[in-house]
């Protein structure tokens, strides 16, 4: 058994690339994953799961078709399957993903440049 | 469609009872769960489920057979499901649970006065 505490600064501090989530911890079938983010991602979404955004440091808009909801610190939002939504930051901030194993970030989309590996733990 | 972000300072605010969770979103079948803790909850273990544990102010302790694991705020750790535990909180502390709808917060032990009515929206 590993009793170690899962310290999200210190595991911010082990990357700095943008729009490409870590995972640190996983619960049954499901990913705890960090990102830092910064700038516009780029309109998806996901047609098998809800995906839940939480803001630990910093401001994540999430924009939609017909809406948009701004998250700070402490604030979170879960988007709900089969909805499309643009994440954007317009300064650097730091999120906290969950969501299945092996949801792709881009969702539906052809994959991009904007496409992360998946399970890259840290 | 709900535009509101989930602000766990503010829903804080509207509740007092400790081991009481209260769940403020769900994501597929899981749900994320507010709680205030002081003192010492009951060994107990969920044979179903892993269950996450997230500090948001203050610090936790959960206690294993053989073991334990200090959490501090901006902190986390999944509990692998059927392993007993026993969190404790010498002040005050507000944490966020993350495990699927429908578990008990005393697990698998016979109802007691520290078992929480389940789906207790706020």
């Amino acid at each position: 058994m590993n009793f170690k505490a899962i310290n999200f600064k210190q595991k911010y501090s082990l990357f700095n690339d943008y729009w490409s989530p870590k995972v640190v911890a996983e619960m049954n079938d499901y990913q705890f994953k960090l990102a830092k983010i910064k700038g516009d991602f780029q309109w998806h979404c996901h047609n098998e799961t809800d995906e839940t955004f939480v803001v630990l440091e910093g401001n994540l808009t999430i924009k939609f078709r017909e809406g948009h909801v701004d998250l700070k610190e402490g604030e979170m939002y879960v988007v709900p399957k089969g909805l499309e939504h643009k994440p954007c930051a317009e300064n650097e901030a730091k999120i906290l993903l969950i969501e299945p194993r092996g949801v792709v970030n881009t969702g539906d989309l052809e994959a991009s440049e904007l496409t992360s590996e998946n399970d890259v733990w840290i």
